[in-house]
């Protein structure tokens, strides 16, 4: 049943407008037919009416940024960084994302599967609908192109639409550590040519000690010609040019940016680059916020994302983020919601998404609360009701 | 059936020394009657196995701070503070403690104790197994007194442990706004003596524009004379000398502690007050963290709760607190754990609770994860499996 007639809705945000209290949401195969006043709205009969009970209605999430197919826990890790220990000397004594290179290697396809497949779930049942997944803890041919493979299928699977970045150049592999340049010839003479078909963009982190702006901007050239836009990590831990880099090639995102300038910000709103916040990994780390505030009033297209990851942000849920958004990166309550629904849907380049709109599938959450202030207002709450995907109470 | 024989621990928490990695936790008539090594373990015949599949086992949680017996909704206010306003714009415009006063005041005593009730079921589910609760959304005696009757109630009707507190000196009502003596008054002469019998502890805000040190000893030597010991809400939104008040009169604990210094710290340690952190309401307020990590190395008793409220942190469940604990307070894991559990059973005088030891009730967590660092470094996800309260598996 994908034909609903959805109304009690005691808060619409559709993100084109919102209209009249009395609204209502119909959805006819999948899609949505009419958003709007009950007055205008289309005959219920035929359609299955779900009454919300004055609770709040909304786009499904739009999680633009996560590295979900893994194996390995760093828990471990995590607790000696906060107990004070160097990530240098962590990733020195084996851990950091190399050791989840290590443990993901050693994974079996179908192991991977599930152990995403379960995360994807718990996404899904926190109310999001669309999911871009990165590759980048295989640095191997071989291993990139399972991390994947398994995303792919988790979009054929699971009912969520599932958008995939080739990362291998998420770090140099042990193997290649005394020939960095070798890596790079390999990410963009074998990899990425091979990897092209089950991938829907490419990215590159760019920082201090993993890639150059140069190497970046060589890798991107190459992932252009295939026909990969460019997402990008950058100014995470230091301040390298990334976010530059991003407006000069007109990439699609530029993630993370907790380094950015206000320079940075006009260039990246002037070439239209959208800008992926993640606080998770600011929060998990201990370390200042970029300021959303800065990034939206310069004009810039702002996205909030999750990055689920295990080293720095296990965060599978968009709640915490969008709290986190408000709290710590000074938008209001209306601007993160849109960064994590509308936003999310623009930086992956799915223009019908992210909106409550004729014509638009019908990936929608309805919320446990009356409004979506209650998201950041209650940050450790549970407050998904029920999560509708191209129509599908599920 | 409280009769159990839990295996397959994958790491437990008793707080009191952990025993070897094979270790079960017997349970007869709801009371912890073997924590230890499987080899000395009791024969497991007539209980019930459960075997827990190398998850995790921790003490229950205890949340010694919370507000959460009330009515009405403040997530338009948590908005417009975000916003920039100020809360004395808020307040002034009908927002702040005295809306919820007025929204608690016209509640019915069914309709509290239904809303309790939700708010300490979530708690259930995400593992806490004993809460304190004030009263102070009633600021008048017939108010207050359904109040801490609600709370009562939810003690014996649900598989919780409740103590009271009695919080009269929360606010100066608006009908004493030109009178504040005679609120002083009525809280010492009428409220304390008729809410006695209902109430555990007695706690007054400390604060400037609220009740001064002054007033707030008058008010703990008539509670003391009542049997009641203290709590107090100190050095939170400025530094106004309560922390040093709650050691001079040997307060059972300091709370917020925002603005705490090493003096008082050292105070505090020396009386053997405990010193309850409430990161929710720092995290919601967008303000800087006390140092959980001076106070435990002052020699404090340092406990982590949830503060539950609808004005500051509408945060039922401990996952959070402990996160920002680690993450924005320098508690190590343990510590943190630590607080969370047998902290709060110090702070309210519960000398056999937040330990997993023979003789003590049965109050056990069991986590979806292998470790408690599980719990920080995921901060959004449910990561509890079972509650289990006296014995029974809820």
């Amino acid at each position: 049943m994908s034909d609903l007639f959805i109304t009690g809705i005691g808060h619409l945000t559709t993100n084109v407008g919102d209209p009249d209290a009395d609204a209502v949401v119909v959805v006819d195969d999948g899609i949505i037919t009419y958003a709007g006043s009950m007055a205008d709205a289309p005959d219920q009969e035929g359609r299955k009416r779900l009454d919300v009970s004055g609770n709040a209605v909304i786009p499904g999430f739009v999680d633009a940024h996560t590295h979900l197919v893994f194996a390995g826990d760093r828990s471990d890790e995590f607790a000696r960084r906060l107990a004070g220990e160097s990530y240098s000397d962590i990733a020195a004594s084996g851990g950091g994302i190399l050791s989840t290179v290590e443990a993901t290697r050693s994974a079996s396809e179908e192991t991977l599967f599930d152990l995403a497949a379960q995360r994807v779930w718990t996404m899904i049942r926190g109310g999001t609908t669309t999911v871009e997944i990165k590759s980048g803890y295989g640095l191997d041919l071989e291993t990139e192109l399972r991390l994947l493979r398994v995303a792919r299928r988790i979009g054929d699977e699971l009912p969520v639409t599932i958008r995939t970045t080739f990362l291998g150049a998420h770090s140099v592999p042990r193997e290649y550590r005394s020939d960095r340049d070798g890596y790079v010839e390999l990410v963009i003479n074998e990899m990425l040519p091979a990897t092209a078909d089950l991938a829907d963009f490419c990215d590159v982190f760019v920082e201090d000690g993993v890639f150059s702006v140069d190497e970046a901007r060589a890798i991107f050239e190459a992932a252009k010609a295939l026909g990969l836009p460019a997402r990008v990590h950058v100014e995470q831990l230091s301040h390298l040019g990334g976010a530059a880099l991003a407006a000069e090639i007109g990439a699609l995102s530029a993630d993370h940016l907790d380094h950015v300038t206000p320079d940075d910000a006009a260039a990246l709103a002037g070439a239209g680059v959208t800008c992926v916040l993640v606080p998770g990994a600011a929060y998990t780390l201990g370390t200042p916020q970029p300021s959303g505030r800065m990034l939206w009033d310069a004009g810039c297209t702002v996205v909030l994302a999750t990055d689920c990851n295990p080293g720095t942000s296990y965060i599978e849920t968009m709640g915490l983020v969008i709290s986190l958004g408000v709290v710590q990166m000074g938008l209001t309550v209306e601007e993160a919601i849109w960064a994590a629904t509308r936003g999310g849907a623009l930086s992956l380049g799915l223009e019908d998404r992210g909106q409550i709109k004729e014509g638009s599938p019908a990936d929608l959450v309805i919320l446990d609360a009356p409004s979506p202030a209650h998201i950041p207002y209650r940050p450790a709450s549970d407050l998904l009701s029920e999560t509708i995907k191209d129509g599908q109470i599920l």
